[in-house]
């Protein structure tokens, strides 16, 4: 055992915390520690292992080979060892959030692809789950089992740290053990709905999306300044102005004058506004201290398959389905498959961008393999299409007929306070010109999707697809029972 | 006991702690808690009388006779007992950080001016003090003896409210104990370099700034909806762009669309860009909830009387000139006084909006006499001239020799990361318009400062005159010494 401590995993001890750890196959072993999740010090369980010599690839296309580049890391020689001409040399990517539906996409599409992999997660989103009375249409595997699965599968290791990042002396020590190139910051409550619950939940959700992020830039800052910042910004920062949405600046001219500004955001939930917090943080420490970083502002994903994902049905990806974190074209495509009408909010007349999982892996990719010089604050809006959501329902209608299903819409009062009908064009060339050869929506896309949600049709439970949170009636009163 | 309980004090219970309490006169008592204040629930002080008929009026001006507005509050009976010409009907200001610089000098005015007055705040300014080992250029008294002072020599009473507000329950004992009808609030950690000096008070001044706002947001909603919220923001939210500053909106024509839009913000410090936080969140609330609001983004205050101050010493204002609460202004009058050399940061050529306190207590009372309209959330630039740090050390060079002093000018390397030689024009128009007449900056004002400073230079720590907080080497490690 003191040997397994001393070259093959590394322990973030807890003060005034009883541990106790046990191996789980040769090359890992987890710590546990004993004090509740939602205290100050929460649980730390780290399962790392040294870096193997990977034996199988299963890159599945050839697409944007990442740009090697030398950032003088202690890691750099390490890296070189296993170089070959699929995997980059050096490239240490550590995925916040790896545990959530974009992140555990990502963190496998990375391994896949060469990249050195760890994941750190504190499995909230799971207890959200829990807490909510919710679930994913699929059935997920454990974060443990999922990286098991993987090895066995892949040959890779994904390293596993599970703490929370608003914890500084977690995340430092994640930080100082892996030695990450890039941080992909997925490590948020990402649900609108979910932050407009009650109060307890606006705030949770300020404090740990502003203080999480506020804590990864002074873990770059402190640990690895040449470390590239990948984080996961949203649309949803910019509204719905009457104006083209640029990529993160305006240029404008002013009485005379001219300047380049950051684009005015107008958002319109508190977990929106989170994101604005961090975009606005974050180029104030690009500024300050050279930090070099990169916001992707997401539009709404849908789909569930990776290449990744698919390998093994306990490599499968959560499926939300629910008013809380359900997005609109994959709760459409649920409410089709168990003939719920389609819930249209209003008027249906809200035009957002969207784009494939499938994309969203392939951006984080680009973003890393390009990544922003050092003092860049840059900002790419990630997202392939546009549609309303009245567009939305129209096409899972069309697709639910090929299948022989009687697809209902119907106008629910929204939940939301957002403008209904209105102008929206938003540009979205910078991902493309990095090399994004996008997934466009298509006929098979909609069929693949309503056929897998009649898969699992069984799994639904139908009171969770009606919004049931306000963004008029959210008040102060703690709302304990599931939503 | 039991009378004066039911009907001269309300006890805000802590649950799970020891309480005690003392009359502290005939119609206030004191709540004491013994938890630490650092913890969850913080100490709660409660002063809260039964407002009397106000016996003596010290108006100093016919200024800004705040216009009577009926909000339909259950207080509007109440209130219309104690009005006459003077008084307006119908207003309860609370203000929050009442204990501060700009707090404290607002709380007497507008209780001068017959507004009904309460003070709520954790007094965490003056620990602040006590961590950093610094303190006000002029003697201060304890809140408790401040408000004694005030009521003996004004006949009013403001009530006060000892507490965190971001401790939920605290606020909302306060908001339904007091109802008002305007909420001024101070009540943020207000130091650019207190939120430079490590990362954990970094994190503390963005938790503290943005949460304690959001409760404030959610107690409007939900015990006060018609209560008009009076913020204090910072003109430090816009930055220098290279382009005019307008107040808080401007319209962008862009590829031939045209839309009003918030300026957008480029904020350069933690401190700065928690106010940038806190606006987009209050303008999110004004949109869903019908919040009214009016944002005050001030510039750099100097001065230290105003007509309340002066009536006796233990009403005296607070006086920073140290490196990290002192600003530019003050700080070079303590400095001239003391013989050190005024400290330019850089080039000096940082350009920013400046008033006199005696204009920001004039400010707030014409912010709250000419409210915010239902779901408006409104922005007012609050400065009355620009000045370089050029302009403002010649002025005092200037004055002190006047007064026979010998004032030097040194440039020390700049702490901060900020242009030193910049485009600034913004615009202030909208108080004016209000009615604001503002107190330039004068050569007699001049000279009440440096014999202000004179006749305390025997209480000035030279040691905390020079910058010692880096914006560029902020790190991880808690500075635990004075800094």
């Amino acid at each position: 055992m003191a040997h397994l401590l001393s070259t093959h995993c590394t322990l973030i001890p807890s003060p005034a915390t009883k541990m106790f750890f046990k191996p789980l196959n040769q090359c890992s072993a987890i710590v546990h520690t004993s004090v509740p999740f939602w205290a100050d010090r929460s649980p730390r369980m780290v399962v790392k292992s040294q870096r193997k010599r990977q034996e199988k690839q299963y890159v599945s296309s050839p697409m944007a080979t990442p740009i090697s580049q030398e950032t003088g890391s202690k890691s750099s020689a390490a890296s070189h060892k296993i170089q070959n001409e699929s995997i980059p040399k050096c490239k240490k990517v550590m995925v916040i959030g790896g545990d959530g539906y974009c992140g555990w996409a990502t963190a496998l599409h990375l391994s896949n692809k060469g990249y050195d992999v760890a994941i750190v997660d504190s499995l909230v989103r799971r207890l959200f789950d829990q807490q909510l009375g919710i679930d994913s249409l699929t059935p997920i595997s454990s974060i443990q089992n999922r990286l098991h699965r993987w090895k066995s599968i892949s040959g890779k290791t994904i390293q596993l740290y599970i703490g929370d990042i608003c914890d500084f002396e977690f995340l430092s020590e994640a930080f100082k053990s892996f030695e990450p190139d890039s941080v992909v910051h997925f490590g948020e409550q990402r649900s609108a709905p979910y932050s407009m619950i009650d109060r307890s939940r606006a705030v949770f959700t300020q404090h740990n999306n502003v203080i999480g992020t506020l804590n990864v830039l002074f873990a770059i800052k402190e640990f690895r300044e040449e470390c590239h910042l990948v984080k996961l910004g949203t649309m949803g920062e910019y509204g719905t102005p009457n104006i083209d949405i640029e990529e993160g600046y305006i240029t404008i001219t002013h009485n005379g004058r001219t300047d380049t500004l950051p684009y005015p955001k107008q958002a319109s939930s508190f977990y929106h506004l989170s994101k604005v917090h961090d975009s606005h943080n974050i180029a104030f420490t690009c500024k300050a201290w050279g930090i070099r970083a990169t916001d992707l502002n997401q539009g709404v994903v849908y789909g569930v398959r990776t290449d990744e994902t698919e390998m093994h049905e306990e490599l499968c990806n959560r499926f939300d389905y629910d008013g809380v974190f359900g997005t609109a074209l994959n709760r459409f495509c649920v409410q089709a498959a168990v003939r719920h009408p389609l819930t249209v909010y209003g008027k249906g007349g809200q035009t957002r961008g969207y784009l494939d999982i499938r994309d969203t892996v392939q951006c984080v990719e680009l973003a890393i393999a390009n990544p922003a010089k050092q003092g860049e604050f840059r900002v790419f809006n990630q997202f392939t299409e546009q549609f309303s959501v009245n567009d939305v329902a129209g096409l899972v209608t069309k697709a639910g007929k090929k299948l022989g299903l009687d697809v209902q819409t119907i106008s629910v009062p929204n939940p939301r306070v957002e403008a209904e009908e209105h102008y929206y064009n938003a540009k979205h060339t910078k991902l493309i010109e990095l090399g994004l050869r996008p997934h466009l929506l298509s006929d098979s896309l909609l069929d693949s999707l309503l056929n897998f949600a009649i898969k699992f049709q069984d799994r639904v439970d139908a009171a969770q697809i009606m919004p049931n949170v306000s963004w008029k009636k959210i008040g102060v009163k703690p709302r304990t029972v599931a939503v």
